[in-house]
């Protein structure tokens, strides 16, 4: 019906997550109206993004430069190792600001129905980062799901072998900040009285 | 945080029509994970777009030549003009598969709020490609909104001037098929009671 021009980019945009068919048309719409001001600095942003974004070597983050800007920077504590499922998680950590130390991205989580195991995962390869030394703390930020607390244990188990001296925590269960409580599901309000503290 | 060339993809995917910050997150690690199936493809699809596609001089679509498809398809009934405002609606239109007449896209509707005037619009213009002669009908397919229907009575009042032979037709307002009464508007079910037909 379209120009074919205008039809891939439809089809394309609507491969993105979160835009069906109707909003990826409203998108290459928009786009077009917004040539110099958004349709080519995009295109721009995403060839460039192609070329230069790559995998860091030793973490998994993604950055112009391997090793990434994580890894490299001499401010933040090489003793304490956060291990995330996904970049996007590594962001949510950096966002709320309170991690200094470094940073270990999985990539997924262990699931048997996905056929996903360790070897995809790479968990030789952090059970050796963290047997090489220097690491005394190593805090589980994996998905308060199934798979995400079973990758987790299974991690756990390996390093008590790997690196007996090196301490595993996990981040709390609870009520998230701002919650309230009738919203939250029976699981986590199980945690959070079981975890309660003193006030 | 991340590198500037994530930063940037993210920033720019923000601005598309129905993305937020957080799906804009995803949608550039989504990107950079699937690189060489959607990631380079989209750029390349938008340099096209930005680079193949124009507006048509005579109606307004969107298309890669000049007259556009449309405009320059010989089995389309020339004496049949449907004005739209926007390329999407004369995209909803070409969907439905009922009109095989031409179009006018106007761009907008009037908007003494805006400061969107008949000139802004190029009613003048729609005028004179009416006067020319060879258009029997033209079909009002804009808004049922106030706008939408301000605009239309404008111009019908304009063509009768201009073009005192040539029909103006609008929509029918009514029940949307499949629609349920009980969600209708008040103004709709007045509509489609006053415009009721025999069965």
């Amino acid at each position: 019906m379209a120009a074919p021009e205008i039809d891939k980019l439809v089809t394309l945009l609507g491969k993105l997550p979160g835009l069906g068919p109707r909003s990826a048309r409203r998108a290459a719409l928009d786009l077009l109206k917004r040539r110099e001001t958004l349709l080519l600095p995009l295109a721009d942003a995403m060839a460039r993004a192609a070329a230069e974004v790559r995998r860091c070597s030793i973490c998994g983050n993604l950055d112009a430069r391997d090793p990434c800007g994580v890894c490299t920077d001499e401010r933040r504590d090489p003793s304490v190792l956060c291990v995330v499922e996904q970049v996007a998680d590594l962001w949510a950590m950096e966002r709320a600001g309170a991690f200094r130390g470094r940073y270990h991205v999985l990539g997924g989580t262990l699931s048997a129905l996905d056929g996903v195991g360790p070897d995809e995962l790479g968990i030789p390869r952090l059970a050796a980062r963290i047997a090489d030394g220097g690491i005394t703390e190593v805090v589980m930020a994996l998905p308060a799901t199934v798979d995400g607390q079973t990758t987790a244990h299974y991690i756990a188990d390996r390093l008590a072998d790997a690196a007996p001296d090196t301490g595993i925590t996990r981040l709390a269960h609870g009520m998230p900040v701002g919650g309230a409580l009738d919203y939250m599901d029976d699981g986590t309000i199980q945690a959070a009285l079981k975890a309660r503290r003193p006030v």
